[in-house]
């Protein structure tokens, strides 16, 4: 069995606490289980050099984690002087996915910092890092929409991750934490929409592999996973929730 | 006035949360007005190069910001590729004042490593940051003392810090908030321990200057501003309060 | 239509030199179409500290690309003193993949270093190297199966991978060039072994997302496409080909 | 006894030979017992750009020391590739201390570069870097009078600084040498103007704390010792000496 | 007997197959002896900042080894996060020399980016790199002919390059490969143009000294070895051979 | 004419004083006309990676300018986080040109350091480092003697360097200084030993080429120039002067 009863089909217990630290335009914390990503949305008004003069609008992630996330204590980042290539990885992703649900267009030369940085970590935290980040944009959206800046929310969909995984009796799992992550022969990161889209699949034998059927049994978890993802993020956002996808609908 | 109707010679409130994080040997959560620092201390088994085979332990801090712990989002530490001046001078600073009230020899061969990580910043970071560090490494000894690695509580008093200031127009105020300290004519950062001694004192003129009478002042300031101090890291301490000093009566 | 009129599950001209450089224990130069990468395998009688001890051995890759492999000249990763995102990315998963039909108990604490150097790049480059690297990787196993460090060929299955996407149009096509890439809303990186089990599965929607319908066709595609290019592998190995997989043979 | 017969309250001969080198604006070699500094003042037409359009220069300080200043080679920090923590302090306090006793409106758009460099070290280099530096920036901008680029001194008063400590066995001492320092349970660093005010006070207990009343003992030594050091500067300036403080006098 | 028979005064087989990569403006593969270097010239339209406004242009020259060029492998620079100072003395040299016969007032504010990648290395990589690096060149500038950019080859003169050395037991040779250049006792690279002139001269005594006339001896090889070389850089440029030096001659 | 009337085979004035620095084992401050710089000689008892177990010693060198040394300040190589090619290059020429003068298995496995630096420019600064680190290397050599670690000394012959270069006019000249060196069609450095063997000849013809005559011209200026250095090196060294080569008499 799973860490308390898990189903195998069942997701940690997940909350978004929106406003969670005061400067940042939109900044939640997000917890799924025992991790805890703290993800802030900043708005620049400018856009990195290679966009400019394109009349549209970049979003940029960065994520770190705490040396002390971890069982271990990890060596901090700006003390090696370099950024590890997990988290160029992990930095990539959640740029890519949220950049796939925004129309850019609409936001003008203006730049999305969105900073997640894992304070506490137990598996999943590149999945938790979108999840909360994708609400931490909607948030910083929100506050250029009520000082006028613009006005419609450049959110074109949900957007939310999670993991799944197969262990090496066999068995596919929901969310993995870290243990079942260190025993997992597969682990699989699916990115989604609200509507049942695919953004990102990425999908791993580490020293394995993986059968088409497995990857068939993966993805159907995920996609039930998501649903009930994007219903904290819902009730996260509040009334800003039946914003999203109102400058699609009107292009439809 | 000051913001909330402070007095001259009032501390913001403060709280410091224990156990925040679940992986460190000892961790708070020290929130001082608007400043809020998670303090982690880790225990590693063993020195680095330049203490080792003299029987005893090292203590040593990292300090950093989130990157939106501010009201302009920082660059981070770890994409720059170097920690900034301001950083490795408050770094050597809280390991400074740390090292200064623990019995070295006591704890063996042993880094306390002691990660200072600002979420939210409204002044007085590094202050707090010895606050809260000074609880978390008490903690993280009493893990050794369960465990009985250790027997007797290697802290031998109190640990902690403020920092005083004089306005422009004069005014001599303890517990500078971000907007007060841009302000200041000259910021002052003492660290005290539980009996009233010096630990460090770093009073800065920046572009100014200050008489030998306005530091007297600010020194009595800083002396009450601790002691108050003191009696939140006791509370927060729980029993663990009562062994600090412990070594010392012993050797007296 | 495709350029030299390909048809939308083509692939382009593929082909492999082996031992093109005279130093290395395993060398090709693979071309696929106009991208031309240059593989060596280079045998190191030791592991990375991290695996020390272990009684097995480690594969751990390289990539980059020559200043004008590209239409525009890169400034030189050395040059600016740090490797990029996307090469650490690609890097980790040429690595992962040429180990997951590696039995590296066999080896020994020998380290297999895969660099992939592109001479030349139209697209498809990380396909490529991975397709040439499984061949370096093979031959510098060969050198040591002549000079008797090892009895029995470690590599249990052939390893290649090629790119399927989808066109603005909607169209599903296999092995993208650049100017197929660029004009990509999916673009995917699929590794298969030569039984057909999936080692790495890579969907990315760029500032678009991607059906489940869509994804099956994608699959398809990959599917038919690698079976060919291993064909091209058998004829580079010449008789060394006879032995991928002789170990798992014994073991089932 | 102290080393060559020296009192607790005594200072290591000192002498300030200026115009050292031929090149910089202003330069000097100060010679503070075996301590020898080569402080070079450099004049740019411009400000760094946090500071542009203000219509106020800036100073800024580089410290560094030959890898043989000392008993045992240093590696040259350029070698790291980074600057150490000690280096960034002193450079920022060196340029903090010369800061405020500069009228900066007074200079326009320059930039003052200090580079202080340790030829020699016995002890005090960073209080000797801010003695000698005082001297190059007063001949620096003596050099701007000289060519009519500004017509009053923006220096507004002396500027020096010396250490105080305690040694283990509870004595006070003034100008603390190598050895000294080594032993002393108490460091303070004094900057002073030549009216007696503070610039910086920066006291440490390296694990060890001090009393209220050695505090003051402490402040008096520092204070006369700076007297006498002003003097030195004094005759080294020549005929600009009397130019100090001419703005100051104006404004009053 | 040198390997192959080599005379002391012969060279290895030379040869330089143009065109060799599709993307830049110029580009050879050159080989001598089992020393084989891509050399690629890029055209850029701008200078760098300290060149801005002379309308002139300037050619810089980057010089880089694949890991497996050599027989151990090499750590990459790029991994390394900074260049040898070996590939920067071998950079200077490569750039300096092209300058050296190439008006560059003529081809306006442009800047020719040359690299010079070993894919195999056996001895004389930089005087290989130098050799080929002329052609690339020249086949860049007969593309901005063919363009009509401008409107004169801006090449004076050849330049080839060689090395010369002296063995442990006296004899003197010419165009030693990497055995030959471990034992000898005196290794120099002479860069000559067609007309006779030396363009560099560099002679090492490593751990050895050489006599005046050991000098002259080397400089007479290395001067008959030029001349073969600039022929095999003649049949490579084909029609645009009989370009070079055009605007010397109108000048004239 | 020549500054100051000197000829064009003349030399500016030379002085080097012996034990400048109190602490490296061998110290001098040589001056050359206006460039100035501090040679210090320290030996380790150990040598690098590389060598070890070898029973030999080794030599190595690092150079560096204080940032006003030049009529520009230049940016300290420790703030820009790396050394530059020209300073490799001079640090491995002066090691180099060490090296080929000292028995190196005579004094062990120990590394003697060299530190050249400038703290005044005036052309020729690599030269006259050279000339002064061979003085500062057979002080430290002299201790080792004194201290009875090694009982020869290890230098086997004088060593010097200087520069010789062509101006515009086609005009010969010797030690060029730094108005004539940006000057001078050609430049070149001639490291000798004082029984007039070459131990580096660097020739350069920036954007400019140079005949077999001028250089047998410039060859035979460096040949009288360096003796009369060598005359310099030998009053520095006093006594110690006599035992130079003593070690290559007896082998003889």
């Amino acid at each position: 069995m799973r860490k308390e009863n898990r189903e195998n089909n069942g997701l940690r217990p997940i909350s978004i606490i929106p406003d969670y630290i005061i400067h940042p335009e939109g900044s939640v914390l997000i917890t799924v289980g025992n991790t805890k990503v703290i993800c802030n949305a900043s708005i620049e008004d400018r856009v990195p050099p290679f966009m400019r003069g394109q009349q549209k609008g970049w979003i940029t992630a960065e994520y770190a984690m705490l040396p002390r996330a971890t069982a271990q204590r990890n060596i901090r980042e700006s003390s090696k002087g370099k950024v590890s290539g997990r988290t160029m990885e992990i930095q990539r992703l959640i740029g890519r996915a949220l950049r796939s649900v925004v129309n850019l267009d609409v936001i003008g030369e203006r730049t999305v910092w969105v900073d997640c940085d894992v304070i506490q970590a137990d598996g999943g935290t590149r999945t938790a890092s979108i999840t909360g980040a994708f609400v931490a944009v909607v948030l910083a959206f929100g506050k250029l929409l009520e000082n006028k800046v613009i006005d419609k929310m450049p959110v074109l969909d949900y957007l939310a991750a999670t993991s799944v995984g197969i262990l090496a009796d066999g068995t596919p799992i929901l969310d993995l934490d870290y243990e079942e992550d260190s025993q997992a022969n597969v682990d699989m990161n699916i990115v989604m929409t609200g509507s049942g889209k695919y953004v990102e699949i990425q999908g791993t034998g580490e020293e394995a592999t993986f059968t088409p059927e497995e990857l068939q049994t993966m993805l159907q978890l995920a996609n039930s996973g998501i649903k009930e993802i994007i219903e904290v993020q819902k009730s996260a956002l509040g009334p800003l929730a039946a914003r999203i996808g109102e400058l699609r609908e009107e292009n439809s």
